[in-house]
This record gives structure tokens, C-alpha cells and sequence, in this order.
């Protein structure tokens, strides 16, 4: 019989709630030979506030022996900026080489978005989730003075770009429509800039079959909102696929919907997934949450393992529900995550 | 008498066009006691397949002579992506310590936006000019090789930071509503992060009346176009500041409007007017571009030179302009200027 052996960090603010709704469909949705499991990790504001820890090696080590790992939302006010993003979140995508983020939008029917005419949006952004100017690179001297100096170092090897732009033209040339766009800012970033145009270009000669588009970041962010439909896959760096996919999941239907994996492909570790949104601290433990981001991780996740099946019947519960849902009223996080679950297993 | 001289480089692509119409509604609306003298210089892609040049020593003293600098665009491509970026346009920028990269968005009314239900949008973006990932700071070693490493340096400094800073807070404190907004990433570039937070906060003591915000830059996308109403003044780092004012443009009806100012308050050196939109070489010479993003900076220009009233009726001219438009035709370059000189003229 088969197993799925998933560790599971709800975090903090709307963390625990959405997380427990992602538990409640992936029971649902499993096949009944599958034996689940699942571990609970303390890990977030309240533990640091309690013990100063934001991810022990011990604890490092035992998620790593998991299958995957489901993850809700990092961060709360308490905590000074950065301790924890950087301290936990980051570091696990770090210590697992995530160096795929894949971050799917897509337009539901039915669902509000902030752009006129309803384009039809359906893209993935594979965003590179272990260089650029996430690496903790840069320091300050003079700190706190007028005379502070404070550097930030974007880091781009081409082992870590060329590995990111396969996966995405493996991506593209399985999809119908077969296009690949590049995002980067290479008319002033020259030199990683230049680094990821050359390796895009290179392996583009392995995909003859994909058609192919560069934009600067900062023309990417017109399309978002102009022309969305233009996009299929967009491959980007660190930084600018995390600018690029908040504004994606605002005019898809706003963060309460888009999922992300942390993924590294290789299995040699644990591929971790999570909603984009945040802790939102300040709607946590009002039942407030829509937990369809954390839902739609979960498939990703099953995705991830080999569930193709069981993901499709996630979404394709998620694209019903959202058809049904009305404007007028409201449901509660666990009143979705209970709609989800009886979809998924009718 | 008065006198105005005026440093004109059309650049490439449409740049040509736009200024022609820029320097006509400048000649309209001037007093005329003010004696305008302008001076073409040759400089962008023509230039440098000529001769190799982007930006000569003794150009540049000569533009230091004027009083401003209206620039039309930058860009071509025939030329490989950032030599004339980095070797024109931010070699201005930097040399004459254009530290205020002002950017005002503006819903006109009857202009088209992408969003639903026209939401009312009127801030300005203070983005820093002459600092952050755009210095030219990085490299790269093995460069094409399979084992390259390409760095990319963000340089701040409190000196630069705390001056558009303080900037912006004067610039907040001017307006009706008072607000200011930091927009960064401090979650994870937390040594520059810090750093804008913290003179962000110490500079506001002095402006008590001046609302703050914080956000960070992947927010701050989806404010942007769920929200825009609740930003007065942002601001931001370059490379944000980048991201976010063409986002900007789109949802306040296209670059076609976009006017910037690259302004050295300090008067040491001439500022550089010009539209946030490139050089469109796919429209160039045909008379489809539309110069009213050029004459907005004219507009800038003027009032940065203390010419206020010309400013507002330049701006109450293309308000006028605007609202009279009508989707279902369209009028050339040329005619667009004629309506807006006519208009400051009247
Ligand atoms: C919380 C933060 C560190 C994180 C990031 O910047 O990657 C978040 O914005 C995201 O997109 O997952
Ligand atoms: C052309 C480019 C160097 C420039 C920039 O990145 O600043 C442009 O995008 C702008 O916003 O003025």
C-alpha cells in the first residue's frame, strides 16, 4: 500500500486555519490504500517569541525525511522584518534547493478581478527560488549613522538559471499553447541580466517548439494588466517573480486564491508548499480566511508526488465552487474547506 | 528679461516626434518676455553606430550649461540592451545627480484605464535615482561558461536615502491628503530595508502632519491595482520605483501619458525631463505616438523652473484634451500637439 508521509507547519495568523481546511480535502481527495500521515511542526512567531528559535538543525533534519511538506503563513508584527522570512521561510527554501516556485494563475469563472472586460488568464510563473538577491548577501558598515552604507548582492550562478529555465521550457513545451516568456531587467542589471538572456536563448535550441518573448521587468507589469492573455509561461528571477506573482494573484481573484509550490525536482529533499498570501494577522482566527489558496496547494503537492488525478479533482472542485459562489454571502474558512472536502470525495 | 535654455536630445525611435510636439506647446505657453533657446544634440543609437560614442565628455559639459534637459527616449534595438541605457540615459541621470525620479499617475477623466470601475487615482512616485542596484556596481567571472557567476551590487547610502526621503515627506506634507507611503522589500533585503525604514521613520518626526505607510513592493503591485486611491505620495528605491510607475502608467491609461522629472532640487546641475515611455522603434516615424507624455514633462520642467502657472495650463490643457477625445478616432502626432499648443495658447 502506498504512503504519504507529510510534515506540516501551519505558521502563524490564518496559517492554522487555512492549513487545516488543506488537511481536510487531502483526506478527502486520497485514495483509501494510501496511508497518510502527518507530522506537526511548532515553528513561527510564537515559538521564537518563547525559545528565540526560528528553525533548529534538529528540526531541519526531521522535516527532512518527509514526502513534502505543507506549509501555511510565516510573519507576524511582533517580530522584527526579516527574522522570520529570512530565519525560517527562506532557509527552508534554501536548505531544500526550491529552486522551482511555481506560482500558477488562472482566471476562474466567476471570480471578481480587478481589470475590466474579464481577460482570460492562464499562466504559471516559474520563478527561481535560490539566487538573486535573496541569498542574505550584503551588509552595512556605519549602521544607524548618517554616514551608513548598506549593499544588497543579487547572486546568479549559471548552474542555479540554466536549471530554472529548463524546467520552465519543459513546462511550456508541455502545454497547449507552447510559449515561454523570459523576465528580467537586462538593460541595466547587465550582468545577470545578460547571464540569464544567454543561458534562456541557449537551451531554447532544445525546444524548437516553443515560442519565445523577453520583457523587462518593468514592461512585464503593463502586460499583467493590459494583456494578460499573452502570457503561458513566464520564467524570472527570485525577486522580480515575487513582485510579479502578487500582482498576478490581484488580478486573478486577489491572494485568497493563489497557490505556490517550493519544489525541487530532483527529490533529493522535500518540495514545500504553501499559499502566497501572508499571516494576515489581522483577520487570524476569525474563521475569515478563504483557505482555496491553501486547497489549491495541496493539489499541487499531490501534483508534485504523482497524484495527478486526485490534483485535477482538487481544481476542478475549486473551479465549481468558485461558479456557485455569491457575492452576497459569506462563508466561513472551515464552510469552504467542508464544500471543498464533499466536492472532492462526491 | 527672462530666458530659458534648453537642452534638447530627441534620442531614438519616437523620441524625435514626441519633443517637436513638446518644444510647440513649450513655445505656445511661454510669456513673452521669456527668450527660449534650445539646442539639439545628436545623441542615442544614430549616434553611436557612427562613432561608437553614447555619452562624450565634452557633451556632457555642454549639456551642463542649460537650465534643463528635455529628453524624448533612449533605446534601439539594433544596439545590445543596456549600452545606450547605461552609457546615455543613466550616465545623465547619475552625473548630474538626479536623485528625485518624479513620477506623478494620474487618472484623467475619459481616458481608458484597465481597470473596473474607474477608481479615482491620483499619486505621485518619488522613486531614488542615482543609488540602489542601478549603479552599475557587479560583474560576472567564467562569463558564458557553464560555471559563470554574475553579481548584481545594490549600493545605498543613509546620505542618499535620507534626501529623497525628505524629499518626498515635503512633497507629502504640500498635498491635501498628507500621505506618504515607503514602499521596499525590508523582509528580505533587510540590510538597505532597514536602513530605508529606519531614516524613513526618524525623517518623519519632522513632518507630524504627514500620514506613513509601510509596504512592501510585492503589496504594494496589489494595491495597485485594487486600491490606488489610497496612495498620495510613495516613496521608493529606483528599482522598485521602476517597477512601480509603469504599472503606474498602465492603470492610469497607458505610458502614452506618463511624464517624469529627473530632478536635482538642489539646482547644482541642469534636471532631465522625459516620458516614462521608451522609444517604440515598431511606431516610429509614422505619427501614431502619442506626445502627451512629453508634454506632461514639459509641464514638470517648467514648474521645476518656477514657470507654475504655464505648468497648471499645460496640465489643464491635456485635462481639457483628454476629455474631449474620442476612442473612435485618431489623430497623428503632429495633431495632438497642434490641439495641445492651441489650447495653452488661448
Ligand atoms: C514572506 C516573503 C519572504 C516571501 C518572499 O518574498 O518570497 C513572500 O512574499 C512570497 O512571495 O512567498
Ligand atoms: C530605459 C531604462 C534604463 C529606464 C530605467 O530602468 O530607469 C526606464 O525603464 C525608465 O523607467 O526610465
Amino acid at each position: 500500500s502506498r504512503s504519504l508521509n507529510l510534515a506540516v507547519v501551519p505558521g502563524d495568523g490564518i496559517g492554522q486555519e487555512v492549513v487545516a481546511q488543506g488537511l481536510k480535502v487531502l483526506n478527502a481527495v486520497l485514495p483509501q490504500d494510501v496511508k497518510l500521515q502527518t507530522k506537526e511542526y511548532d515553528l513561527g512567531a510564537q515559538r521564537w517569541h518563547r525559545t528565540g528559535e526560528t528553525l533548529p538543525d534538529a528540526e531541519l533534519d526531521s522535516l527532512k525525511q518527509h514526502d513534502a511538506i505543507l506549509l501555511g503563513a510565516i510573519g507576524d508584527p511582533s517580530v522584527p522584518s526579516g527574522v522570520l522570512e529570512r530565519g525560517l521561510l527562506l532557509k527552508l527554501r534554501f536548505a531544500f534547493d526550491h529552486f522551482i516556485n511555481l506560482r500558477p494563475s488562472k482566471l476562474f469563472p466567476n471570480t471578481a478581478t480587478p481589470l475590466a472586460g474579464r481577460p482570460e488568464i492562464d499562466f504559471v510563473v516559474v520563478r527561481e527560488g535560490t539566487e538573486g538577491p535573496y541569498t542574505g548577501n550584503g551588509g552595512s558598515i556605519r549602521t544607524g549613522t548618517e554616514h551608513e552604507v548598506a549593499t544588497e548582492v543579487s547572486l546568479n550562478t549559471a548552474y542555479g538559471v540554466e536549471r530554472v529555465v529548463r524546467d520552465a521550457y519543459e513546462r511550456a513545451d508541455a502545454r497547449p499553447r507552447k510559449k515561454l516568456t523570459l523576465v528580467h531587467k537586462n538593460n541595466v542589471l547587465v550582468y545577470a541580466g545578460h547571464m540569464w538572456k544567454n543561458i534562456f536563448d541557449r537551451v531554447g535550441q532544445e525546444y524548437p517548439e516553443v515560442t519565445t518573448d523577453y520583457l523587462h521587468v518593468d514592461a512585464a507589469t503593463i502586460f499583467f494588466v493590459t494583456q494578460p492573455e499573452r502570457f503561458d509561461v513566464i520564467v524570472t528571477d527570485n525577486l522580480f517573480g515575487d513582485i510579479l506573482t502578487d500582482l498576478a494573484a490581484a488580478v486573478t481573484g486577489g491572494i485568497g486564491l493563489a497557490a505556490s509550490g517550493n519544489i525541487n525536482p530532483t527529490g533529493a529533499f522535500p518540495s514545500m508548499f504553501e499559499p502566497v498570501h501572508g499571516s494576515a494577522p489581522d483577520i487570524a482566527g476569525q474563521g475569515k480566511a478563504d483557505p482555496t489558496a491553501t486547497v489549491l496547494s495541496v493539489a499541487l503537492l499531490l501534483r508534485h508526488l504523482g497524484f495527478e488525478a486526485e490534483a485535477v479533482r482538487i481544481e476542478e472542485a475549486v473551479s465549481a465552487d468558485l461558479a456557485e459562489r455569491d457575492g452576497g454571502t459569506t462563508r466561513t474558512t472551515d464552510e469552504i474547506g467542508d464544500a471543498l472536502a464533499v466536492r472532492v470525495a462526491g
